[in-house]
């Protein structure tokens, strides 16, 4: 029996035990945004601290200036390849809790599936990874690598301290490849592994009129409504098609190549089941792209929230002094966030009307991330997944940022493998947030084979 | 001494008491809208009956589903004309509180100008009336005409009960011309007398499309963003240069005429100084006509309120589930309000978009109303305001629309009177709300000159 043979053994004898262990985890409500909750958040973060003290494995809780990070690692292996996992204990609120089967914060398994905040993002995902390598090291299985891992506590409230302080973090988390299981499988049944995520911008567009609200009737032709030319500016933005009018939006906008179109129209896509899935009557986006190509190869304009006058019941007939929209753009490489500031600053200029003052305030931006899928901790990523889960991986990209990936690359000049155990129907961010139970025992041992292949690479390279 | 000199010379004796039964009333909470408020809506109905009874005048105070309407009514005289004084004694909400200099039920006054809730709308217009009759009764001063009161409690709340109860009331409220004084004067000094009034249209409009928010990043680029096919939707309805969309909106718009518009453009109009009192750089709108023009005789789209998505502080990066806005058209003559319902809904199917649902709710409209300006009861108005105020008034229309005054002139078969005592800057439905008390005494010595000029008429028709 291989040391890994062995170690897959204990994981599957020790599966129940794991099950309720995640199951301890989630019932700590973490919710990194809630200023109520800082308590809970520290002690999720001490429930991973504690994990790794119970398998011997050296940790600390490194304070920042909201939350904790928690940092482990095992032994160093002179030679072998080092391999950093990232990931989060924080959690997304929990609002609108009404529509909750169960409750957020006390996980209950129905039909294969563990229900709870934080199941599948990420709690649940992270701890495959911390699981493999605990039960490796508790139960004196080698590792044929150096795992460590980096926990924090800020993921669903931007990271902002872990973008600050990772320089100075750049000697403790070197390392060859980051892993970060924080995404999907393709569908059920087909696991994936994710080479590209798409960049962010975001932005709140004010449009101030008048100095208070005006009635609609004493006023109303006398001067431009803020709503009217919020919507005007908003509907400049992009055309009926889906297709951006900010000039030069698509100028850096790397396509996609043939090879991967191809991979991609490969893929089992459904658009009927898939509008059904979030009850919609059609699908909608740019001309001559498939809805896997819209979703994750090219930029997108949206609105996230609109605000101006009234809200409430019932009919109040004014011009509101303010209106405004929070907006986002979702970026693909070659993209620079800060191009697209300065571009949509030109365009609202450009678009200026007569009698109210349009103020563009950014929030965040990242650009987007490609990573090579010939890598050799993809192809050793492909064999562990195939091992597991019984099925070969596709490789695909992902709609979604995590802008820490690209300061990773950047800031350590390491690979990176995102390897998502979740589904796309998994609820994150919604009411009912989901895992499944195979999929989490499958994760686990994906992970163990996967430090396995990783640790083959030292002697192929 | 005349009847009317000796009546003048008691109401000038009785100023401060005339002022002192304003704040008391005004003390008085009656927000229509606020269920809380109930009770308060009720005594200040009462007040108002109480102080016809003080003066011997018979009233009631009659119930309706939702809040009372207060009637009164001196002796019939025979051969002489009924005049019918409406007004109301319900007051609109009055957040934002932190607003108000003094609270808006702590009637002060400070230079000359009395601040409350409901100071000029419409307790302190609507007393001036019911000061120079009860007056005269209670002195004994013979009036030359019967005058009726009706006095309600839901006019900020759309007068819904009254309109609905109107029919009923045809007997009882019969007279020769409805007397109104919940308007403006045209400007400081310069007294009006007001023949036109728009009409009005609000509507809801609702984009619906996935059945919950989604993750920006995941379905952006997929799917429609109900916010984004809202703006298309609203920026479709109006130029960039204020002119309305919808197929046939301009079509039965009755143009304004030469001599009126020569008129309008004889009154001291001033765009700075009005565009610098509402607190733009520079008014907007249609093209070819001055901005009294605009306001009173030209028909708008106004968006009151836009609601979608995140609307707290910081980023959530969603396709929001649903977008909202409320929207309203102010009308003119012969503009029908059903016909626009028409037309609006063909417009949005006309636009509509792939991927969400677009819902059009219809809430409330009315007509524009357009008055004699040669009738004997604008004669009489003139010279009672000239006496009262020193200066001839002149003949305006308002922007804004009071539903209930085209149901008066169709229902009961009368002229009708809008004599506005308040200003431009009186903050109606804003913090700060206030009425001039010099206007409010000079308001109620032109309401006793007034019932003495119509009293001539039944000699002189």
């Amino acid at each position: 029996m291989s040391a890994t043979n062995s170690l897959l053994h204990t994981l599957d004898q020790s599966s129940e035990r794991h099950l309720q262990e995640l199951i301890q985890w989630l019932r700590i409500p973490s919710i990194s945004s809630d200023t109520s909750r800082k308590s809970e958040v520290e002690q999720a973060a001490k429930w991973v601290a504690d994990k790794f003290d119970s398998a011997g494995i050296p940790n600390e809780i490194m304070a920042t200036e909201r939350h904790p990070m928690v940092f482990a690692q095992t032994p160093k292996i002179d030679g072998a390849p080092v391999v950093l996992v990232y990931g989060h204990y924080d959690v997304q609120p929990v609002e609108p809790l009404d529509q909750w089967i169960s409750g957020p914060f006390e996980p209950t398994v129905r039909d294969g599936n563990l229900y709870a905040r934080g199941a599948t993002d990420d709690k649940g995902q992270v701890l495959t990874h911390i699981q493999s390598v605990c039960e490796a090291v508790a139960g004196g299985h080698p590792l044929p690598l150096q795992v460590k891992f980096l926990i924090e506590g800020e993921e669903e409230v931007g990271s902002e301290n872990l973008e600050r302080m990772l320089p100075e973090l750049r000697e403790q988390l070197a390392c060859d490849c980051v892993v970060i299981s924080d995404s999907g499988q393709y569908a059920d049944g087909q696991p994936a592994i994710t080479y590209g995520l798409r960049g962010i911008a975001t932005y709140e567009l004010r449009v101030d009129g008048p100095d208070q609200d005006l009635h609609s009737g004493s006023f109303g032709g006398a001067v431009m409504n803020p709503a009217v030319a919020l919507c005007h500016l908003l509907s400049s933005m992009v055309d009926q098609e889906g297709r951006i009018q900010i000039s030069g939006y698509y100028d850096n906008v790397r396509e996609l190549s043939k090879s991967e179109r191809q991979q991609w129209r490969a893929l089992p896509q459904d658009d009927d089941s898939f509008a059904r899935a979030i009850g919609v009557d059609q699908l909608f986006g740019e001309k001559g792209y498939t809805t896997d190509e819209r979703r994750w190869a090219r930029p997108t304009f949206d609105i996230n929230g609109l605000t101006a006058g009234h809200q409430g019941e019932g009919v109040k007939t004014i011009i509101p002094a303010t209106a405004s929209a929070k907006i986002s753009f979702r970026l693909v490489p070659d993209q620079d966030p800060r191009d697209l500031t300065a571009a949509l600053q030109q365009h609202i200029d450009d678009h200026a009307v007569t009698g109210v003052r349009c103020t563009l305030k950014s929030d965040h931006g990242a650009p987007g991330m490609l990573a090579d899928t010939d890598s050799r901790f993809v192809h050793a990523a492909i064999g562990a997944i195939e091992q597991a889960f019984g099925v070969k991986p596709v490789l695909i990209r992902e709609g979604g940022s995590i802008p820490i990936v690209t300061q990773f690359q950047e800031v350590l000049d390491c690979d990176c493998l995102l390897l998502g155990w979740g589904l796309s129907d998994d609820n994150m961010h919604s009411p009912n947030e989901k895992f499944r139970v195979a999929d989490y025992h499958r994760g686990i041992r994906a992970s163990a084979i996967l430090w396995e292949e990783i640790g083959k690479l030292n002697q192929t390279v």
